[in-house]
């Protein structure tokens, strides 16, 4: 079977010459897990960072030999786990870049393929949408009247939060993306009120004119600099989720982002930090209650689509780059 | 009447030189104010701050003239408030550093003589009390089974802070203090745990060995620096309460106070920004609880006595300098 691993131990930032497809040997049905072929496969920028081994204390994959980790849905082929039967449709966090897994039963989720599309269960239904879910009401929760900021407001993260935060009552959304393609997406499929271009001239002036009473929430996806610029916009006790570091995912060298304290202490900010493993057991209850926000047309989202495991490594060039829009994944086989 | 105003625009850290004790007029009685002779003086670090125009946007005294800023208890001399006669003991944050001072009924608040020792409203049911109060049942909400670090543990808000987590349930209560008097008073008047002298070499080996299972809560009254530490020792989810910057008070240059937003977030840490002009409208309530605490021997608190206004710029370098033990006050009359 196809498998897509790392040519050589990572010194830099990767590219799409970074990786090999290779064929390996299909693996076989585990004792206690499944067998599944991978259908759809999401490319996320905390990979970038996994991949070297500095995110969250996981390892790096083996060059030559492991597949580059990654969350799929996909179709139970063979289960020797209970509840499981073969044609099941699963999600898993533990996938990876392959044509086959093997997967233990506990990281396996059952999905319902009726409830929405199946590629929606690697986005909005996804760890991006669960990671938005949290933070926008586990944590700052949101409610009537608040004036939320998110950055990478083009992203899945942050075009769910920014979604999410209106209908739990946001009265203003207000986005930061880099390019006018990406805020065109912001304002018209996720609905933001305002969506700012950072690789604009006078982008910060623009944000002060988009938050005219500040801001009572935010949600950080990018660095320490863009969480400091959302400060400044800070009511007194605004709500922040510390959620992402993508400006540093792809940098040599382990960045500190500094935030300054005498700052938040100022603005009696509350902060929070986020991991959205802590959420995963919630993840059925947030799926069913999401799910009936995109068939209401409540909850939008916007696909970046690879055929193939041939064409993952350029998209997920393309996704450290910034290039992507919409949710980057890869449609591995048919459904 | 006696007052102390500063000799010069200070260029650097004030020290008991600073300072001129002055003759000027005695206020009269303003319309819908009173006149109050000052009995105690509180010293505080954030005034090293203040005069030099620097907290919370503050304009700084003018030299030669105005007062020294300053909370005070004392007595209505006079009174054209309705609410306030003469003989009503009140605490102030508004005084200053002068014998006799002129106060709107919207910056005095009356005091029970009767409900505590009345210097005790300059500390433990002062400001400092209150930031202790506020932090650790309304922001940290401690609760049973928590551990929590305190830094400046020997200071009126940091002792204070310990007292209340142990009442309000908390199992392991450590300090950080400077120097083997000071770590003393913090263990054996304001029954912490166990407390660490950060002048001592091997510091944060004691720290850790004091806090085996890590820290549910932390109280920052220091430094980024400080923080950083405290986060170090964190459990997940720890709350932590961001209130002081002491080490840069005496600072020529307002230095930036970072925190690793990478850090926030891999610990899910939860943090708090505290400043205690938020709770005046609590005052009361919490005086009333906090005067039980003190009649039922649960709250202790320790003074550290000037006399006379002539001595007050002594006393506030020692403070600077950390070389005060317990509260700072100047009592400059009898009661």
């Amino acid at each position: 079977m196809q498998l897509v691993t790392l040519k050589a131990e990572l010194a830099d930032a990767p590219t799409a010459d970074s990786f090999d497809l290779i064929d390996a040997p299909t693996p076989t049905c585990p004792e206690g897990g499944m067998l599944v072929r991978t259908v759809y496969l999401s490319l996320d920028p905390y990979i970038g960072s996994r991949i070297r081994g500095r995110h969250m204390g996981e390892g790096a994959p083996r060059p030559g030999h492991d597949p580059i980790p990654g969350a799929i849905v996909g179709q139970v082929l063979e289960s020797k786990a209970a509840g499981f039967e073969k044609g099941d449709w699963i999600h898993s966090m533990e996938g990876g870049w392959q044509a086959t897994c093997a997967l233990d039963a506990a990281h396996a989720r059952k999905i319902d393929a009726n409830a929405a599309p199946l590629s929606a269960y690697t986005g909005v239904l996804g760890m991006p949408g669960l990671t938005a879910w949290a933070g926008i009401t586990q944590l700052a929760k949101v409610r009537t009247g608040d004036t939320v900021l998110i950055d990478a407001a083009a992203g899945p993260v942050g075009g769910t939060a920014g979604q999410i935060a209106r209908i739990k009552g946001a009265s203003r959304i207000v986005g930061i993306a880099g390019g006018p393609q990406k805020c065109g997406m912001v304002t018209e499929q996720y609905g933001f009120d305002a969506c700012i271009d950072y690789k604009q001239d006078g982008w910060k002036d623009a944000l002060a004119d988009a938050l005219p009473d500040g801001l009572s929430v935010f949600f950080e996806n990018v660095s320490g600099e863009m969480a400091m610029t959302a400060l400044g916009h800070a009511q007194l006790y605004t709500r922040g989720i510390l959620c992402g570091l993508v400006a540093g995912y792809q940098n040599k060298e382990r960045a500190m982002h500094a935030l300054d304290m005498g700052f938040i202490i100022g603005k009696r900010a509350q902060l929070f930090g986020l991991v959205v493993y802590d959420y995963y057991d919630r993840w059925d209850a947030f799926t069913a209650e999401a799910s009936d926000w995109i068939k209401s047309g409540k909850l939008n989202f916007v696909e970046d689509r690879a055929e193939g495991l041939a064409n993952a490594p350029a998209l997920f060039e393309k996704l450290l780059g910034g290039k992507h829009i919409g949710k980057a994944i890869v449609q591995v086989t048919e459904e």
